[in-house]
């Protein structure tokens, strides 16, 4: 039995302006995990009072992902790796709480106690594979945060954005105030993740480490289902001594990032990574939003591709979908009068 | 679309010696709805630390259903409806916490509130039809709490119950002291049934009566399945004014017991009841330990039941993987050592 994981939180990080564009603005975007969610769980969002597009109106993957897992027999568990928000997605609990400003100086204190439960939960799924995603706004700047804590930026070469434009430099220059908050320099933390999750990190990717260590050890196969976050994750279990087969299933689009290298982290990571490409085009506005470069990746969209791949789900048949539940999701944008939770 | 939702909860009433089943001892009881919904959820208990059994060994009716909902397309909704313990299995939050001794003056505060945010997620809920299904130990006792309180205990003819010789009597006077408590004689809650949940009745009866009303009111189907439980649930519907079709889907092991009166409920509940046959035979000890009385519902097993007839899945098949999981489970049926959660 295949398992898809998404680990849902947040970061404070997600506020400071021009870094991400899960969501239309910041009071949005506190929603988008919530609603991510309830998305890949029911279709659409319940409880959440907002729908994750970003501000030009390209829908979250979140609606990709969801029509690859309600067509296939692959279980979803979403684990709350740190939620603002209510959600009405039913979700594990692993102690996460929301990251603050990786400026602060320990802006993820859950994140050992995270790790630790999150591990114990991926000893004890029965199941044989796991695909691991996450969502999280915000959560490329505090990937760039761990991988640089680490010393494995440069296999990177850098993050990817939910932007069309990267704003990769004021992500650096994020990145070296939260390094300096911590009095860390880069590569301080290598070998000892839990450190760079903590001080520079977000309580997702300690999650997402967490669940993958403990289906490692348990010999429970690993997928990790996204782009630069999840090379994060991966450069936390290499920098943990988890030395297994990491395959990583992301999308053409973050694989065409000029930011991004993926050929150099899989060489350094020692991973085998694929990018999925959903075929999309001009024809319709969400994936016309996709194709001039937004969202790119996230709530596991690659991964999903790669599942459906391998189930023989066509990939006509997942844009017909899509565009159902992209029309259907930016019909709703607007907040519901009155509900401002 | 169908979507199983299970209710799982506590109430403090199931520490009274003798009056619940649902685990070896009391300690082991208070895990045994967290267990339950790991069961449901992995096929087998994952955080919790003990296995739920009945003080003899049978096992708990999570197993079989479990075994429908694993092989049929039917998603499953656990909701947190006043858990004592963690559980691994994700859950849906609506404010609903442990419910006290019923014979406290106010052992359910929090039902007026999980009813609301119940019935909020009830209405937002996408499907086209839910079932719904309990695991609270002791919730026989609260349900003829609440029955009494709305006047229509005579009805029911009494509750159900997981001993073999149910201590109707010893359950009457902790609803008599029940009712003392709150200065509530019987039927002096009928049409204001948020006063008889909140006063004698528990948090998982909250919590489902909220679905279902939220359910009824956007014209989702809605299927109580369980035994004397969800009579109580069905109660508080028709008090609470809503008149629609409510079809009960419940084992024989209930129809068969004698404290039970189920077409009396139907006709003064205005009910469409099914009790559904596993076809048990005395072969194997757990199928036996039904015969002999033991468990008789929960965990909606005669819903599962219900929908497997439905689905045309075989009782033969079901069976077959009902007596594996129950071999697993009675092979756990020790505590872990050192963990006390």
């Amino acid at each position: 039995m295949t398992r898809f994981v998404l680990c849902a939180g947040s970061t404070e990080t997600a506020e400071i302006d021009g870094i991400s564009a899960a969501g239309a603005d910041s009071a949005v975007m506190a929603h988008t995990p919530s609603a991510d969610a309830e998305i890949l769980t029911y279709g659409e969002p319940i409880r959440s009072p907002v729908v994750p597009v970003s501000p030009s109106g390209c829908p979250t993957p979140a609606a990709l992902s969801r029509v690859v897992l309600a067509s296939l027999d692959v279980d979803l568990t979403v684990v709350d790796a740190g939620l603002q928000r209510p959600t009405a997605a039913p979700t594990v609990t692993v102690g996460a709480r929301p990251g603050e400003d990786i400026r602060e100086s320990d802006p993820v204190s859950t994140a050992p106690g995270a790790f630790a439960a999150a591990r114990e939960f991926g000893r004890a799924l029965p199941d044989d594979e796991v695909f691991l995603a996450e969502t999280i706004p915000g959560g490329t700047t505090t990937a760039l945060g761990v991988l640089e804590a680490l010393g494995e930026a440069d296999a990177v070469g850098g993050v990817s954005s939910s932007l069309p434009d990267n704003p990769l430099e004021r992500k650096r220059e994020i990145v070296t105030a939260a390094l300096a908050s911590s009095s860390l320099s880069p590569g301080d933390a290598a070998g000892d993740p839990t450190v760079a999750l903590r001080r520079v990190g977000d309580p997702v990717l300690a999650t997402a480490a967490g669940i993958a260590a403990g289906a490692i050890e348990t010999d429970t196969a690993v997928t990790l289902a996204g782009g630069t976050q999840l090379l994060a994750v991966a450069a936390c279990l290499r920098h943990a001594g988890y030395e297994t087969e990491l395959p990583v299933a992301t999308t053409t689009f973050v694989a065409e990032d000029p930011a991004v290298d993926l050929e150099d982290a899989a060489d350094t990571l020692n991973l085998s990574i694929s990018a999925m490409d959903p075929g999309f085009s001009d024809v319709h506005p969400a994936e016309a939003a996709y194709l001039a470069g937004e969202a790119k990746e996230g709530v596991g969209m690659g991964g999903a591709l790669a599942l459906a791949d391998r189930l023989r789900l066509p990939r006509s048949e997942i844009r017909t979908e899509f565009r159902r539940i992209a029309d259907r999701l930016t019909e709703r944008t607007k907040p519901i009068a009155g509900d401002d939770r």
